[in-house]
C-alpha cells in the first residue's frame, strides 16, 4: 500500500527518514499541548461543554498518534524513553476515553430501543441508520430532541431507564477518574514529557538516515496478516447468523469471536498513523481505509453495547418485560456486529480487487 | 413465463384447453382419495407414524392444488359447484395443516435456542443452517437426537421448556380438531365431492375449446404485480434492520409488514399450480420459482416463530432470564425473516435479469 504512494524507485521522491518522523511527533506533541490548554481553559471535562469535549477528544487523538508512531517506528527512537512514555500515553487516552465511551454506548442503545419500538424519533428509512450508526468520533445522535424514554413501550421504556441508570453511573465514575487523572502527578509527568517532545524528539544516532518505508510496510503486513486470519468468507455471506452464536451462552459478556476483529481495528489504526507520518497530513485520505476503520469502530461499539444490554439483564429483580426488551436489544446489537463485519468484508474485498 | 414453455404460435404445440385442466383435476382428486385411504389405513393422525404424517401431507397437497386450480381457471368450471367446494377444501387443508405447523414451529425455535447457546447439537457451520432452516414440507430437523433442552443455559432451557409446553398444547388441540374434522359430516361431504371429481369434472360448455394460457398468464401477472409492490430495494440491502422494527411495539404478534410477503407466497403457489396444469407433471421444475417459494416459506415460518416467542414472553410469572432468552429468540427469528426477504430478492432479481 505504502509503495503505491511512496515508490522508493521513483527518483523524484527522496527516502522518508527519521526527520519526517520527528516532524510528525513534534506536531502531534504541539497538538496535545494545545488541546490540554484548551481543556483547562474550558473548565475541563467537568464542564461538559462541546469545547471541553472536543479538547478531550483532541488530547486522546494526539496521544494515540504519538503512541502508535513510537510503536511502528521504534527502531528510530531512544528505547528507554519510548518504553517509558508509551504505556503512560495509553493510560491517559484510555482514562480520558472511558467517559465518552459510556455516553456513546448509552446513546446507541437508546437509539436502538427507539428504532425497535418503531418510535417516531427514528426516521422511517432505517437502511441509513443501520449502516451509519454512531461510532466514536461521530457527532452525537440527536437524542436530546426526544425525552430518552418518550414513545417507548413499557418493556422498552424500563430497559431504557435501567440502561440510563447503569451507564450514567459508569460514566460519572469514569468522569471522576478522568478528573483525578488530570490532576495527578502521573499526568503531569506525561504532560512534561510531551512538552519536551514538542521541541526535541529523542531519535537514535542513525534515525535521520533510516528509511521509514520498511517499517510502515511491516505495519501494513501485520494488518493484512491479521485480516487474512479473519473469517471473511463467512462475513461476506449476509445473514450468516454467526455473531449471535453464544448469544445465550452462560457468560454473555464474553464474545471471544470479536477479539480478532478488535485486533484488526487496532492494527488498521496503527497503519493509518504510519501512513500519516509518511505521506504528511495534507495527503489525500485513503477512503477505503477510512471506511474499513469505520466498520471496525461500529463493530466495537455494537459489541460493547450488546454486552451492556446482556449485563443489564442480569440486574436482580427486573421485570420480565424489561428482560425481554434487553434480550431483543442484545440480539439487535449482535446483528449490528454481524452487519459491521459484512461492511468491512465488502469494503476490504473491493480494496483488494482494485489493487493490481 | 408461461409463454416461454407454451408458445401458442408454435404449430407443434396445440392450445392447452379445458381437457388438460380436467385431466389435472382428476389426477389430483385421485391423489386425494389415495392419501385419504392411506391415512385411514395407517390409523390416521392419531397414530403419528411417518406414513400417516405423509398421508396427511399428501391430502393437504392435493386439496391445495384442486382449490388453487379452481381459482385460477374458474371461468372453465361450473360456478356454483366451484364456489361451494373451494372454501371446504381450504377449511380441510387449514385444519389438517395446523398440527404440523405447531410441530415445525417448536422444532425451529428449539433448534434456534440450541444455536444461540452455541450448543454442540448444532453444527459449527451455521451459514447453511441460517440459509436452509426448516420449512413446511422439509424433513424434520434431527432434534430427537438430543434431549430438547440438553446443553442449554438456564434462561434458554427455561424458554425451551416454556415453548415446548405451549406449542405442544397447541399441537395437541390442533390434533383433536383435525381428528374431529376427519370424522365430521362436513369432511365426508368434501370427500364425496372429490370422489365425484376424480371421474367427472364439472366443466362449462365452452371449456374444452378455451385456451388456458391467458388465465395462467393472469395468475403470473397477479404474482409479478404483488412482487413489484414489495420493498425489494430495501430487502436487497443486507442488514437493513427492517424486520425488527416494531420488535418491541405494544403488540408483538402483529407485524403488518409481513403481510405483503405472505400474500406473494400464496400468489406464487397459485402460479406454480397453474404451471403444473399447463406443463404437465413431468415438466421440469422451475428451480428459481422453487427457490423463491422456499424463501417465502422460510419467511412465513420465521415470522410465526418470532410471534410465538413474543407470545411466550407474555406468560405471567416467568423468570427474567426466561424472558431475556425469549427476547433474543424473537429478534433472531425476525432476522431470519429479514434474511428470507434478502434471499427472495436475490433469487427473484436473478430470475428477472436472466429472462430476456
Amino acid at each position: 500500500m505504502a509503495q503505491q504512494h511512496l515508490d522508493p524507485t521513483d527518483p523524484a521522491a527522496g527516502a522518508v527518514t527519521g526527520d519526517t518522523l520527528a516532524g510528525y511527533l513534534r506536531a502531534q506533541a504541539t497538538e496535545f499541548l494545545r488541546a490540554l490548554r484548551l481543556h483547562r481553559e474550558t473548565g475541563g471535562s467537568s464542564n461538559g461543554t462541546e469545547e471541553s469535549v472536543d479538547a478531550a477528544r483532541a488530547l486522546r487523538r494526539s496521544a494515540r498518534r504519538i503512541s502508535g508512531s513510537l510503536h511502528t517506528f521504534r527502531p528510530l527512537l531512544d528505547t528507554a524513553w519510548s518504553e517509558e512514555i508509551r504505556p503512560e500515553l495509553a493510560w491517559l487516552s484510555g482514562t480520558l476515553g472511558l467517559e465518552h465511551s459510556y455516553e456513546a454506548r448509552l446513546e446507541r442503545l437508546l437509539l436502538a430501543l427507539h428504532r425497535l419500538s418503531g418510535s417516531s424519533a427514528v426516521p422511517a428509512q432505517t437502511v441509513g441508520a443501520a449502516v451509519g450508526g454512531p461510532t466514536d468520533g461521530a457527532a452525537p445522535a440527536p437524542l436530546k430532541a426526544t425525552p430518552p424514554n418518550g414513545n417507548l413501550t413499557v418493556g422498552a421504556a424500563k430497559a431504557g431507564a435501567l440502561l440510563d441508570r447503569q451507564l450514567t453511573l459508569a460514566r460519572t465514575r469514569a468522569h471522576s477518574t478522568a478528573l483525578q487523572a488530570l490532576g495527578s502527578s502521573r499526568f503531569h509527568a506525561v504532560a512534561d514529557k510531551v512538552a519536551v517532545l514538542a521541541s526535541e524528539v529523542p531519535l537514535t544516532a542513525t534515525a535521520t538516515s533510516t528509511d521509514l518505508l520498511p517499517m510502515a510496510d511491516a505495519a501494513e503486513e501485520r494488518l493484512t496478516d491479521a485480516i487474512t486470519a479473519l473469517p471473511l468468507v463467512t462475513a461476506g455471506h449476509p445473514y450468516n447468523a454467526e455473531a449471535l452464536i453464544h448469544g445465550l451462552s452462560p457468560d454473555p459478556s464474553s464474545h471471544p469471536q470479536d477479539g480478532p476483529w478488535h485486533q484488526v481495528r487496532l492494527l488498521l489504526r496503527l497503519y493509518r498513523y504510519a501512513r500519516e507520518v509518511l505521506l504528511g497530513r495534507g495527503a489525500p485520505v485513503d477512503l477505503r481505509l477510512l471506511t474499513a476503520g469505520q466498520a471496525l469502530n461500529r463493530h466495537r461499539d455494537a459489541s460493547e453495547a450488546a454486552s451492556a444490554a446482556a449485563q443489564a439483564a442480569r440486574t436482580p429483580r427486573i421485570a420480565p418485560a424489561t428482560a425481554y426488551a434487553l434480550g431483543v436489544l442484545h440480539a439487535d446489537q449482535r446483528h449490528e456486529v454481524e452487519a459491521s463485519r459484512f461492511a468491512f468484508q465488502q469494503c476490504w474485498q473491493k480494496q483488494t480487487v482494485t489493487t493490481p
